[in-house]
């Protein structure tokens, strides 16, 4: 990973972790992630899938849409995956903080024009939600891939900032009539909801069944 | 809320929002935003709470962080919002999808310099991520008041997005042999841990037992 300057956790550095291991964890278990990008000088951000496949980040999206257009010209980009798992309650307003972890990537975008590469991306963004849907679903066809671009980010230029544990309260405080702790957060999957065009006597599949996302 | 070119939601327009009760509604449910600015060039997104008071969106940090020194100078600022919904399963890949709503603001930050407005902002930020708590704890004192930044954007220039229900495939598709539909995502708050450090006899208090953030 490189060790630029820029990319470097700088307020409570501890909380920072350059490793691809820690890394990749984060970014293979969440599956939103927020793209930062500039146009004229004004920036956005937009939340978009995307999937890992080795040392890249993929995202994709119509190639009619400003932010693929943008990405694909080259520009410097930021993707912030952020997972919270808890809600830090401290005896004091100013420590109170959130549990989380989080991964920057920047770099710049490249489009994928290589044919296989672009499908295999394609099924990884499906895989990476729902993991054995592919082999179920009718694969995009020639219209589909032309109106969808791919674009590829390398993880090279990395950070992830993690806090866990228990609040850190100032040592005179500990002593206040105050419960302190940690409430978790974590993402839960509901009961499936049946397409209201559903035709009679398909059912829910094992890999709806079991799915195995959970934070 | 100003109808500018640049915040129009121009991919399926028909997902966009501008009325101030859609978007505050999504604003009040989440907590957690990804504010992207621009430092030499290179866009930044980083994960924050924030809370909004009437008609302005606040986030706080320490003053010494390079995201709050940034956007105290007023550059332009991008704050975006996203809660996720479901996974929307189509009977094509190309048609899934993800059940969501976000708003994307945009504007320029300003430090917030008033006293009795920046005690405000701090009571709102605990507030929003779990009410009835302030009350209880120990309010931040000179030193911490000191070392916090708040800043506030107005909600002047922001959209929704917003996507729900069924997938929509394509029509030959719907004879398809495969389960479509919708797999709903929501947040989930579990037993609450208490500090390894609280002091015997300190009951969980009522704002956390009854907490009411679901998504």
């Amino acid at each position: 990973m490189k060790g630029s300057e820029r990319i470097k956790v700088k307020r409570l550095p501890a909380r920072g972790a350059y490793d691809r291991d820690t890394i990749y964890a984060i970014l293979d278990e969440a599956f939103i992630c927020h793209v930062g990008f500039a146009v004229d000088g004004q920036p956005y951000v937009i939340p978009t899938g995307y999937a890992r496949i080795d040392d890249h980040l993929y995202i994709h999206g119509s190639s009619a849409s400003r932010m693929l257009r943008t990405l694909s010209e080259g520009v410097d980009v930021c993707v912030t995956v952020t997972l919270v798992d808890g809600l830090v309650l401290a005896r004091s307003a100013f420590h109170h903080s959130i549990n989380y972890r989080s991964v920057v990537v920047l770099g710049k975008a490249e489009l994928v024009a290589n044919r296989e590469e672009k499908e295999r991306a394609l099924e990884a963004f499906t895989e990476h939600i729902i993991p054995g849907r592919w082999p179920e679903i009718r694969w995009p066809n020639e219209l589909e891939l032309k109106a969808t671009s791919v674009l590829k980010l390398p993880i090279e230029e990395a950070s992830a900032k993690i806090r866990t544990g228990d609040p850190k309260d100032d040592d005179e405080d500990y002593a206040m009539n105050v419960w302190a702790g940690v409430l978790p957060i974590s993402e839960t999957i509901g009961r499936p909801i049946p397409d209201s065009r559903l035709g009679n006597g398909i059912a829910i599949p094992p890999h709806i069944t079991s799915y195995p996302r959970k934070k």
